[in-house]
């Protein structure tokens, strides 16, 4: 996702992990095969990178390495609806995260949603989510205000955040990267899940302090999750089932 | 535009608008058909890219969609003046946004852009953009030191703005981007161009007093513009005709 | 590179340089011909991106101007490495920079260098860097918490630097366009690369001392390089040869 590279990468690195991305055909087997995850977003999408991105999961597969989808702008297009579908078709995916309106779209509701941002309430998607994770047999993750993560049996619900994650672009696809980064050492894919959101959460309440606007939020949050602690998340994380 | 979209979108996001990136010709009509503008970019431009941005212009030319043409780095190359003219030509476009040297070239002068980069003064390209604004039916904007507006009868200034915009990448395109949130919201092409540039050239202002140079005056821009106020808008714009 | 042309340009800016990015076959050779330098990067990689690539630089060649080369992952998968070779092979290139890994994997040796970050210290790239640059005719730089630059006579040390640049994407790709910024005005390849290193360390001591971790660090770094004063290089540059 063109428009997001850039903070995902940092956001990866400031949290002590090793980012890169890839998307010829030439390499993405070869370069997924010594990942801890693989992290497909569809956003900025074309027709070539779809089939990269079959290819680099199926690899991942093969390799049990775990996925995690980000159906950027699912239910907006018929194209990225129909292209988040063939991936979750095609490929055994781990987690899937997105917002109320794009898993609403992706469980086959007639959700719209207006581009890449959620006209739907994290709640509404709800019920849609758990069928979803039992379909996929996946975990599903709708963020927003209150976060909400259920691999189909249990529901969890991250309370950590900040509205201002809402005012930047692209925090949505960074909480996917970091679930990846958790996947990429946690074997339980809903605890995974949920504390990295948690902790995504909790570095964007620091940073709230810090910043005037989205603008300076933006390193604000890269510096939050750069200084993390292990006391900190212990004490201030808020999961609850 | 690759090396702009992450600073255009927070912008937009900033101010309040609703961004959507898109460039696959499976998408871009479906996706052009609930916004409330399209913004055309040519930097970073490759030939299936213009092909796109024919489709999404036509689509939104049908549905009476505001679009406005930003002509990166017209005049550098024949690839991107023609690129920029064969838009011109095919679509119907309600704005044009872009420096002295690319708004000579669009207008046939045998200019030289240096790249993206201005070599003109505004004020060289006054006739060149009235001229090529009756030529086309559409608002001319050439932003500067001092931003020129004109719909080929009326020409209106902007002052606002400060020196350091010049030394941040992508702060034209933003300028181009938010004309399009500008459109979206109010149907006189040159009363929108020109508000839309004051209240960003206000936004400068503020930011500059907040930074030390061009690496936090971008994460101040955002700030500024998340911030802008309708009275200090009404008390502090500066358009003159 | 999509991840860091955001960073690139706005450094260029910042250091007083005019940056242009683009990658049609229809408009490089044209493009390049008005540059004081040609900078080429392969991360985020594709086919058609490195027959661009050779279409520019075969231009450079001709028109006498030089080319850096930024091996970004070389060693990783073997079509970066190949990717890497073919230009190398085909174009007279005057500078490389990399990082150890990427360096001891062009030399041919049996490097390996997890995605894009170094695995091996500067100094086990050394032999393979002095060879390598015997072999190209060209200057070698790695960079690391020491860098080191040789023409394959001289070996030079830079000791200007901060290890939070190594917490921030496209830190290493930002230093390789620094340095065609430098080659464009300093026809001595070595100490062009030498002087841009260090300068750009410099900037990032500078930044290091404002910053409370990598987020606002990156802000601080473009600040920091747009501040540099002529006499604070001269007093606090350190190369050793």
């Amino acid at each position: 996702n063109f428009v997001v590279m850039n903070f995902t990468a940092n956001a990866l690195l400031a949290f002590g992990a090793s980012p890169v991305m890839a998307h010829a055909p030439e390499e993405v087997e070869e370069m997924v095969s010594f990942a801890g995850a693989l992290v497909l977003n569809i956003g900025t999408l074309t027709h070539s990178w779809v089939d990269a991105m079959l290819m680099a999961g199926k690899k991942a597969n093969e390799l049990g390495i775990p996925i995690v989808l980000d159906p950027v702008g699912a239910g907006a297009t018929a194209f990225r609806t129909a292209s988040a579908m063939k991936l979750m078709d095609a490929l055994s995916i781990n987690v899937v995260r997105g917002n109320a309106s794009e898993v609403l779209s992706l469980a086959g509701k007639d959700s719209q949603t207006k581009g890449v941002d959620a006209v739907h309430r994290v709640d509404e998607a709800e019920e849609a989510a758990v069928a979803l994770s039992r379909k996929l047999d996946a975990t599903l993750a709708i963020t927003g205000p209150v976060d909400l993560v259920t691999d189909g049996k249990r529901v969890l619900r991250v309370f950590n955040g900040h509205e201002r994650m809402g005012q930047v672009t692209g925090t949505g696809c960074t909480a996917t990267a970091l679930i990846g980064a958790f996947l990429a050492v946690d074997g339980d894919s809903l605890e995974a899940t949920a504390t990295a959101l948690a902790a995504y959460g909790l570095a964007g309440e620091d940073a709230a302090l810090e910043s005037k606007g989205p603008g300076s939020f933006h390193p604000a949050l890269l510096d939050a999750l750069f200084n993390l602690d292990t006391e900190q998340l212990v004490k201030k994380i808020r999961i609850k089932s």
